[in-house]
């Protein structure tokens, strides 16, 4: 496994809580977790930080898809010409063509931002120097915003684009489409399988099946079964708890913060191995999306039960035909029906 | 090292995030992760969490001094008939003789809630039944506040006092002396010590001496000396990063949400191990804040320098004979002038 290194390879990499490429600008820090050369896909994911104030300005992508997490801090967001006021845990869908910009509004804000389809990732580094730090440095310079351009799939739009309140209410449902959205903390589709909730924060149709998103917790429990995927890339984030992690070759412990790239046709699995641990996982392409359908049945609650319904894996193995989907090990439940196992 | 169970006496021992003994009421959720009897004093902590509006009345403690600080979520406050809308990283401080209640207004509050003189964090296995989940049931079932009671150091107030709004402004500077308020997350008094910012939020005229509260944040670095106090307890809990304990005769490793408990004359010392590590610590007698004077310098910033200041632990060996400090190895920075290394 490699740790606290990025490798220019599509291999299984993992990254503590705050490392990555540090990229200054102004009193913001990008720290980028993923790029393209490493995912061997257009896609990439950054951490933004930045000192109370600290702005970037409203911009679109022509052909970039982002979506934003909001791991800390308040954070003022301009989506589509409505204001936002952020608070962790709410999550931004932003297809190519939207005009957005934030701005921190108070000393922690922190975003987690992944990119799909085009290179807007590239700005940080255009914009900005290396860093050896790993917080935001309290820097009075200026930015030259100027150098954004078509080169990194940026597009400045003019300064009074930002709209500083009143704040528009975040949705507690998402609605279907490749359309602009702030969905509020904790809200989202919510599906349960076994001892685990799931929470679609971005579906298929969001994306135009580039990517999915979802948040996964539950408490300490077993494995789920080893596996890998064909042309699957998923991308994990612990946000609470504690997870055991399998990828690759060896087992690996995550901890909040910490993150891990599985590529297509590495074997991995997860166990939740403290009390309430969550993670964030995107999933691209997003056609795995009916995995979790077949998996999981709808859930209307918030929190999984403290008596958790059957776990359903007999399901998924009725449908393994048509998933990119290959297991490794035999799963826990029921019985497998087909000679994957 | 006592891990995950929570002795009867002043020992130290450890929590991982989202142990504790749990009690449930309504949709509510208290999992006490110190009582008075493992901290061989009237204090106590608890985390606090509950479903979107579940709410717990207004109500003062005669005795009892409460501090609050925002884990997650969004949380509506009365404090003093004022109304407050708190996010992660807001700290209050609730005098004895305060009004004060609260509302969960997402799906993902949680506090932790500190307690000391009075026994008013009896109310929760009053009011609640011990409970098998660790997270808060989504329960319609009512509440009998009139369980609460003077026996447990709360008076109930008028339902009508609760203030549902206009949000007044949190403090950026918390007043002196023992006043209710509310310091917004990111804020409070902020001195410097080598590489490591602290941020006191609670001082000794905030409770009258009877505890200081402060945030700990720097880079991975060198571990502390080695050391020990006579009568001073100090309370631990991880909120981003990782960080290196020793504490009686082992070391620990705490991650988000782990706590950590360390009585009078253990031997202890903490190390920060992932950059951007962050901890809250809660110091009982408030005597020890001189400690962090003489360390520390005042610092107008809100984040940890990239080049540090010097670490004058010099300043601290010149007052060692007024501070409750025993030093048990040689300080890595500047040679002790005194004879304790």
């Amino acid at each position: 496994m490699i740790r606290n290194q990025m490798p220019a390879a599509q291999v299984p990499y993992q990254l503590d809580s705050g490392e990555g490429l540090r990229f200054s600008f102004g009193s913001h820090l990008a720290t980028r977790i993923a790029v393209p050369e490493a995912l061997g896909q257009p896609a990439a994911g950054t951490v933004l930080s930045g000192a109370k104030g600290a702005k970037f300005p409203v911009h679109r992508h022509a052909r970039t898809h982002e979506a934003v997490y909001v791991l800390e801090g308040a954070v003022a967001l301009t989506l589509a010409g409505q204001a936002f006021l952020l608070a962790p845990g709410d999550y931004v869908n932003i297809p190519p063509g939207t005009p957005h910009g934030y701005e921190f509004r108070d000393h922690r804000g922190k975003l987690l931002s992944w990119t799909f389809l085009g290179n807007a990732a590239e700005a940080y580094s255009r914009l900005g120097a290396p860093y050896a730090g790993h917080i935001y440095p309290e820097s009075t310079a200026s930015v030259d915003w100027s150098l954004l351009d078509a080169s990194t799939d940026t597009e400045l739009l003019d300064s009074t684009s930002f709209v500083d309140g009143p704040w528009s209410p975040k949705l507690t449902t998402a609605p279907q489409g490749p359309v602009p959205f702030v969905l509020a903390a904790g809200e989202g589709e919510r599906m349960i399988a076994g001892d685990q909730l799931y929470t679609l924060l971005g579906n298929q149709t969001h994306s135009n099946g580039v990517f999915i998103s979802l948040l996964t917790e539950g408490p300490a429990g077993m494995p789920i079964p080893r596996h890998q995927h064909e042309k699957v890339t998923e991308l994990f984030h612990c946000l609470s708890g504690q997870m055991e992690m399998f990828a690759g070759s060896e087992f690996i412990t995550l901890h909040p913060g910490d993150f891990l790239h599985v590529p297509p046709r590495a074997p991995h699995s997860f166990q939740l191995t403290k009390p309430d641990t969550r993670f964030l996982g995107f999933v691209t392409p997003g056609l795995f999306e009916p995995f979790f359908r077949y998996l999981c049945s709808p859930f209307d609650g918030y929190r999984y039960p403290l008596v958790p319904p059957p776990f359903r894996f007999d399901r998924v193995i009725q449908h393994l035909a048509e998933l990119d989907l290959t297991l490794l090990e035999r799963p826990g439940g029921p019985p497998p029906a087909a000679p994957h196992a």
